[in-house]
């Protein structure tokens, strides 16, 4: 363990990790994997009470590397105003940004809002959402002037202008790691450096901690356009795992987990045991797997190799899923899903969360009496979600329009 | 709160914290204020579980500040290593510090010991002490050369030479935090201007955060020399505590607590009503003022107001110590004595240790609905003891000898 820290510690020297981000991870025993990475993590409400002194102790070292004398931070949620919990995510974040020592206010991109609006959560907490009102150079709130920009909105419809060109002000995370820029191809392939990487340190096999992926470019499912490449593709990920579960010993049936490159929320996304699968979806299936959130057209697709989860939380199936800020784990939870099988998306209507408890097992003590330490399940998945969360600072450099420029 | 915990990210710009440190606290109600700070802290123990992660985090954070590649880090306890609670101490020390990505190992300052000592503890745990091996320049374990040395001994005896003049490896805290370089009425002269500085921010009295105290020279009780100087001291104390008093209409009865101006551990260490209890002491008494730690023989000491404890756990009086890793909280607990009375030392024989909830309660939620918030108390035991901290900061930039020559 001590190896494996030292190792982190040394790639945060090279590379900065986004603001904040969670990561989903599937366990299949065998192997244990992230499968998305998002970097405007909603849910913060759902990390339990206990770690929130972790979460304000990441954000007050976060925040003194970035602008020390930061005082105002201007939080822009989602425009879906009226989702009660979603508001709590944006709730606890503001009760952990405020700890860490900064003035709050919500500015909302919703053009139909022009003066404050306050909404009521269900604990009797309030929320004010306010027009933004942007100058040349600076965007805030009326007599509110803010040194930073916290997004927890994911940009799925686009970059908004109000947000482009901002310079003397820090937006956390930069405007590339939105879905209007952002592709999940470009992230797994960061992630296979970083596998590889990590997999010499520790000695095993990289797939262990990789899930096999491929992109496909111009797939229209209604247009029945790439539906060819999209077939070769699935076939040569399943005859892939097919090949590492004969290496392995594993008697599971090999699937692969269709997704649009660009998108969040668990939309776009298909299960697949065959290739023919796809030719044989009903014109209803074509048109919800071409619909991405905020109806964001999908024409690139990947296919990632299906990991099955065999966690089971309350007697339904379950995925990990790690919270971080800046570098550092922060909680977590398990996604639920009571009415999903292992080899399924959980992030479906209907899933819920029950609490990870990290806060007191995710350390091992590699030099406690055998039996006496807590198995180091925890630790590991804290390990591998920053695996993730370093794939994403690593594709945060490779999309950056400004280094690119250079 | 913001603006105090900005007040602190901008102090820490121009100030380097020690790298850990507990600070003793006394809550009057009407005050809180430190009234010890430690820069060798024992009890990590006593720390409760939950907070782990909080101190490694907060340790991961310090290490790589320091040196980022550290590797091995060399852990110098006390010399009294037949003490199980104070092994204990070192052990929980070594699994924070190993968990923050460091390999550990304790090197002894004890000359009879010549090769490995294993000590059992009483969970099952081992911890081996090994004798120290210098170099000219370095100084290590056989086997085992570290980039950074941690000193949990607090130096009450002298600097040893092994420790002296090691140019390659960073010692944390450094030589003139021990006892052999420390005085009270440094620490406390600092503290007055961080508790000004502080007082300012929040428009408070600054007597609210801080005891007054005096500095006396050249005291023996067993020679009977200083005593009229010391007589004058606590006199004068005792009269500005009075017209505080008045002022605020306090009608508890003015007291101060003398202690040796170097040294710890509860020891030296005496309550004082009136100036005239000095003159009244008996040989036995003289005797035991005149004793600290390890024999250092005292000849200077502080007089400190004392600070009354309204706190009570278990029926008992209690003081929070608060314990912090680099300028991160990590947690605390009441000290407990439950044959002792509120105005006096509960370091002492008997005492026990309560965990402080930081974990749940540490952070209000100032935007929270009235009355939904728990108490802030646990978060101003934070504050405070920072504030100490800050104070311990600046007291190592004033005695630092390497400044001092510049």
């Amino acid at each position: 363990m001590p190896a494996i820290e030292r190792w982190f510690r040394l790639e945060w020297q090279e590379h900065t990790p986004p603001f904040y981000c969670s990561v989903d991870l599937r366990n299949a025993g065998f192997k244990l994997a992230p499968v998305d990475t998002n970097l405007f993590p909603g849910g913060f409400n759902n990390l339990p009470q206990e770690v929130l002194p972790l979460a304000v102790q990441a954000a007050m070292a976060s925040i003194e590397k970035i602008c020390p004398d930061a005082k105002n931070l201007l939080v822009i949620p989602e425009r879906h105003t009226r989702n009660a919990f979603y508001l709590e995510n944006v709730a606890r974040l503001a009760l952990i940004m405020r700890q860490a020592g900064l003035n709050i206010r919500f500015g909302t991109l919703d053009e139909n809002i022009h003066g404050p609006v306050t909404i009521a959560l269900a604990d009797g907490q309030k929320i004010v959402l306010e027009p933004l009102e942007r100058t040349p150079r600076r965007l805030g709130l009326k007599n509110f002037d803010p040194c930073s920009i916290l997004l927890n909105n994911d940009l799925s419809a686009g970059i908004p202008h109000v947000l482009e060109n901002l310079h003397e002000q820090y937006l956390l995370p930069p405007l590339h790691a939105g879905w209007a820029v952002r592709r999940k191809s470009t992230h797994f392939s960061c992630y296979d450096d970083v596998a590889k990487k990590f997999s010499k340190l520790v000695e095993i096999d990289p797939w262990m901690v990789n899930p096999y992926f491929a992109h496909v470019k111009g797939v229209d499912y209604e247009a029945r356009t790439g539906e060819e490449a999209l077939a070769e593709a699935i076939d040569g990920v399943l005859k892939k795992i097919a090949k590492k579960y004969r290496e392995y010993g594993i008697s599971e049936r090999p699937y692969v987990v269709i997704k649009a490159d660009a998108g969040t929320y668990g939309k776009g996304v298909m299960t697949v045991h065959d290739a023919s699968e796809v030719a044989a979806l009903t014109k209803r299936e074509r048109t919800k797997m071409n619909d991405a959130k905020e109806g964001l057209q999908v024409h690139d697709v990947i296919v990632q190799e299906g990991v099955h989860t065999f966690e089971r939380v309350e007697n339904a199936v379950a995925e990990p899923v790690v919270y971080m800020i800046d570098r550092y784990v922060v909680g977590g939870f398990y996604r639920v899903h009571d009415s999903r099988e292992r080899d399924q998306n959980l992030n479906a209507p209907g899933m819920h969360f029950v609490p990870l408890g990290f806060e007191h097992s995710a350390l091992p003590d590699t030099h406690a009496k055998p039996g006496a330490a807590p198995p180091n399940r925890f630790y590991m998945y804290g390990v591998v979600a920053r695996l993730g969360l370093l794939a994403a600072s690593l594709e945060l450099e490779k999309t950056d329009p400004e280094a690119i420029q250079v």
